[in-house]
């Protein structure tokens, strides 16, 4: 262990804090939302819905991959979820630099650790990161349905859209599916969501 | 199970993100931090410096104490560690009636589950309790310290109040209480905190 290479860590997570999302946070008057306040909402989602999994889990690991899996954006910067392929992959690039260097001002055992962590809920195929991704992706639909479409009505996102980034859900926890296939339905009715 | 009290509950946490802190965010213009986002930095926290607790404890019960540490805060507000005792005593109370409110939104089972976790933090006995609120105490320091003594300067903490307040971290991580004791040094020496 090397206290002074953790504190470093440490201390450059305050960064994530000025990392905004193009989320809005409607009970702080429609301001952004911070990848730092997302982190912490989405790894205290998954506990509270980690019942309705399909398959067992680990539930330490899901909560401490959600709790780093956007730091990378303290050198990458948010992107949109729906925003162009090619813009996608170039930012997968820069996450994957600014994995390097921010899980590397870690003591090496935790670099690998952690790294690796994020890199498999990156990737999406184990149950744990799958179970992660899937929550990661289905907040901001929760968020979304309780302030008239915010991000989706703001940027012109479509049904078949969020569909698709959601899809995986209906194996990973069907219970939740169901809600979500609803709740789009009524997103779409309400001309939150467009049809093309 | 019950879905949609989950979904309450969930929703309900966003409240959180407009409890803004005595303590400031360098790294995003020193504007007030919000609980929810010290509670991702406190919660990560606590897994980075895990290996330094003296005994051994639950990382996945600490971890889910830091995500709910402060939810209370949304009926009750925040109070500063070093207000007067009478203001910290009724803050007490608010934040009990709090806990009712909020862990009831959740379905039976897990209303109990995290009542008593939040509970159990609050009176800090357990190892699990002792070592979280340990975390608790010591981030403030750290941002305290990149910050020309950021909260502590603001409001004329003095040295002794923050001794008084770190000092159970002697048992629970020696090596990190070593580390706090030269900072709160240094900290008098610049003038960030009083000597009476």
């Amino acid at each position: 262990m090397n206290f002074s290479e953790q504190l470093s860590f440490l201390l450059e997570m305050d960064k994530l804090k000025s990392v905004y999302r193009k989320a809005l946070v409607k009970a702080d008057n429609n301001r952004f939302e911070n990848s730092a306040e997302h982190s912490w909402h989405v790894a205290l989602m998954a506990n509270i819905l980690a019942p309705y999994a399909e398959q067992p889990f680990d539930i330490h690991r899901v909560t401490l991959m959600l709790l780093i899996h956007d730091i990378v954006e303290i050198d990458a910067g948010d992107t949109f979820a729906f925003d162009e392929k090619a813009i996608l992959e170039q930012q997968s690039e820069k996450e994957e630099q600014a994995a390097t260097r921010i899980f590397g001002l870690l003591p090496p055992a935790q670099k690998d650790y952690y790294h690796s962590l994020w890199q498999e809920f990156e990737k999406a195929e184990t149950p744990d990161a799958m179970f992660a991704k899937s929550m990661d992706r289905v907040l901001p639909l929760l968020q979304n349905m309780q302030n008239e479409g915010g991000s989706w009505a703001r940027n012109n996102v479509t049904k078949q859209q969020v569909i698709n980034r959601n899809k995986h859900l209906q194996d990973i926890a069907p219970t939740l599916w169901a809600y979500v296939l609803e709740q789009i339905d009524t997103a779409t009715e309400k001309g939150w969501l467009k049809t093309a």
